[in-house]
């Protein structure tokens, strides 16, 4: 099923500036040296609600997105991925029809066969299962031959939730553990783009070693992970659809 | 992760001696038609509580477990599949420490890559929790190099909750839909081994088209799937390990 | 508390104007016969989210809806049953205070004695939701004798969502199944009045084989129930209230 | 399906002496009345877990058996129930073969219509989720011809969790509200049969009208229930089986 | 974390007049006793869904707001609160920005330590989830150095969910009981500040002993409490912060 | 409730010899700090399943004992703790009557104010959940007056659930976050007393560094808390009762 020699297409839905960097960037720098087109699609640049920084510098509003903006776009870069924004405003992110009507122009122009996007619940943050609502809910829209958009109807592209925060308050259960060792080195390098937030380059880190850690639980000893395997945590909102248990 | 040239090895432990059919038939004959071991370790023959036509014919208890153990070995060898009579009783399946080291004797010499085994709740048949606390028990165990028993300490295979009779009251939610199309022929052939239950020959081929149609529904119109897929569900019990997200 | 000698008044609230035929046709023929008022009202035609047929044929928006009104009003007086549609458009079908107090309205018209709808989560589809949240505000605002709508206040309607397409994705657990068999002619061809969507006739019938299977185990063997059951599953909001447990 | 002209027979397995009195009082004094048999199974006395005033007292263990039997007589009487006495010793009650077996005996006997027991969790006792397996477990035996133990393969009776001391911590969520109005007297004088625990006639009693005030909201208004409705709540093991939705 | 010599702050935010008084009066009687300054926001009067007498009895919607906030009022002074009424209407409670908007500029003003609100499910009343909801979402703005509104980011005040009607349907499960004892008698002279609920003194008091005696239940027989401690129970939103286990 | 002037008494029940440093080691040191009693129940030494290294050297079941006797001994003095050893034997560590009598015992001697143990569901080691079982029907069956032990019957102590290896597999959602940041030195010095797990020593520092981010977020940022606080979760067997929100 899921093979095919095809490229694949990884679109990414992120509330905020940052969030696709800490929670996937493992993912879409894997896909980025498959080969894969990666699209991330930022809905606002998490001006209001996650730039505390640069508030207590005084930037103003579009000072601020300037600056967001900027480092995104060099996270993605290091990612291997294009990154658009949609500039829906945050804190709070509101959901409307436009607004996933554009989401719905995204898929049927990029044809995703992988989505990635936030959990649906967040007792911490509301703009990201906001953000995941749309995100669903556009899929099953471009989906349809009778929704008014351009482009061919979507497939069925499988959709993972990353990993939150506060994982247990998200109701987030991992149910894919991803190999991110052999890019890992892009994902920090991509971190390190934003540098407002410092103290999350080590933290994501360790949580990516953590991760590994239990990837190696569950893959076994025989395989012969190396020591230092670092891990992403997924959880898929459909059944996965296979040719073989493995 | 998963993709490896070694050939695989199928362990599915099952209560009764028919289970392994209706519910696995289709992911064991595809494993056995990829060339990997397959072994069906059946706890009991089923020979009290799933023999309700023998007993009314008035069979004796040692004469249904023939009846019951040549009717799973032809079942069985239509899927290519070895299978193993542990002779524990049913109705009740009691639990025990040497039941559980048979088990693990099992695994050590077997050293599945995949292991398929019943649902943690059945509201119906007690007999299935039971097989399947211990299927699990005896997994880890047998991954303890102080355990006890001959050969090597085993890694940590996947395992899978087959499809029990009413899923919903099992709390049975598919994570995995496998596409049996190319063997479905095999499973309907080894239901027909098993002509006491003439009636769920049809029955489980209605579930494989059903379990096809969600399979087609959750892979997407564009891959081509035909008309006639037929389909198993699955439940994962530890989180998938994967170097690419699909 | 539910046997009383009127004639009950049963309301269905369905999305899209095939819903109730596939998901519930069984009850509502049921309720037919037994001279019960039925009422459907669907909140859009289904025109631009179930009718890949009609477009890929290249029917406009408007002779799509009249092709899918007619159907449905087929199929509603095959099974006897009135049915409404309101118009609200689909794909997305939105949410809005009017179209809530439409439904109030009809609430307070048809004072309802058992109330039918969609499941509250639906992974496929979002519109699905939407009418069930709905159809449950509009129940509880139509009770309140401050509601500015004619009619008297509603009393406590039991609410029964019916199966979705993937129930175990939708959190669906039956609750309650419901004997079809002496109806389930009437649901046939009431199916057959929707021709864009034959291959759905079998998968229906199907599933009724599967649900009455279930029903019969859930009945007991003594209950001479026959070897042809057909049955629905349907999941309670609230409580059953009862005077005397069976 | 339920409604059948033949007598009914309703089966309570309690873990110990006075539960069913506090917990199922009136749903036993309803079928009573009904015409139904009714047999209360205790598997214990309660004498070391349930009796503290008569172990402060300086009673023996037997003296205390002794009491807590005339007790629940006298509030199976009062009540119109048949009681019978395992023994089996509480705190901890302990699961065994033999304990279950002498339950598959009952089930052979009485063939119950209808079972009541304890819920499946309960962190403040041990012994009720215990006695609640068993209860579960025989009835399947019970069902299978193959199993040995005189009578007749039971059918299928439905099965309802009687409420918890503290039902939210025990996962009990009610699925049916029981109208014990008409009988309430009978169970106020039950349990007057138990003076040790007089604390308990009130809250017990503040319990039924809790419940019956919840009762009449699920019925609605229009249903004409007394201001002094009084009721048990109960959840459902298996589906519901019915000819009717109401 | 939670001991601090400064005076706190609880903010109440309730959906309709009455609802801080059955549900949270012993909580805001203790906090005010203590000397914290207790703010309690009613989004609407009830005007319409909770006023069904004053309907009946012919009073106009404004004058039933002019009752039913005279009625709040005196309740909110027996309790020891300030109140204030956002008049944003009822059935349907409608969810707009604006109306977090001003949550948030509450939020910013009284700065407060501990919050109460609805739960997040109730199919009895949509008016209390939508008040929790603005009441989690406004809280999480508040927070964000870059949300446009006068005063300091707030803090992060643990959030408390009050009972509901009917518990167990609303997926309420106590975290935490509260000992309502001391003021108890404070709580049962604001219930009667609300001639209109009459049946609902008596029925909370109920409720109040219910909780108290699983509150002597959980706390153990050790601690001398007295035989009519009275209780409230809470659910949690987010994990105590704590310095020591108890 | 939980404040008073006695000095408290902190029971630990583990299944393995190493368990209660890594998980619970924060919480034991705080305790050991205020002058508490601290007493740690190891139900096993961990010689089968969790000293692989230990035998790959060559060690005899009884030699791998007393290794990690020894070990365990050195961490619980670090930590102010003393530590009791039943050798029950671990992988399997088999439930049974005599050793939850073995552990009413401890709770009648050491009569603990509060309880940590394992989680009740762990699919990684079966001896967790077996641990957690055992040490909550023993806290029960200490409590009634009529069970055979030498001692007053216990209180009603709460228990907390300290967190396993992989929590969200374990269904484990923090409830409590614990500031462990003053004993954090503690806690390490007891981990390096067991050096075959060296590289443990820096995952359960990530964790408690993990953790105390969380506590801070949770917390709120007015509180000072410093930039290294450390952190241990865990989650309520009971609800919490207490005199104050907070």
């Amino acid at each position: 099923m899921s093979d095919t020699t095809d490229k694949g297409s990884l679109l990414v839905v992120s509330a905020h500036a940052g969030d696709f960097v800490w929670r996937a960037g493992g993912a879409i720098a894997l896909a980025a040296e498959r080969g894969d087109r990666v699209t991330v699609v930022c809905l606002s640049y998490g001006e209001r609600g996650e730039s505390a920084k640069a508030w207590r510098e005084g930037h103003t509003l579009e000072g601020i997105k300037v600056i967001r903006a900027r480092e995104a776009q060099n996270a993605a870069a290091a990612l291997g991925a294009e990154v658009r924004f949609l500039d829906a405003g945050d804190y709070p992110l509101v959901e409307s029809h436009d607004l996933v009507d554009e989401l719905v122009h995204v898929y049927r122009e990029v044809a995703p066969t992988v989505v990635l996007t936030h959990t649906l619940a967040d007792p911490y943050n509301g703009d990201h299962p906001a953000a995941a609502r749309m995100a669903l809910q556009a899929r099953v829209l471009a989906q349809a031959v009778g929704y008014d958009a351009p482009g061919e109807p979507l497939g069925a592209p499988p959709v993972f939730f990353f990993e939150p925060h506060q994982p247990e308050q998200c109701d987030f259960r991992p149910d894919v553990l991803l190999d991110i060792t052999p890019v890992f080195d892009r994902k920090r390098k991509a971190m390190e783009c934003l540098p407002a937030q410092q103290h999350m380059w080590d933290y994501y880190t360790d949580l990516a070693k953590r991760r590994g850690v239990q990837l190696k639980r569950n893959a076994g000893p025989n395989l012969g992970l190396p020591h230092t395997t670092m891990g992403e945590a997924y959880a898929r909102v459909y059944p996965q659809v296979t040719g073989a248990l493995a």
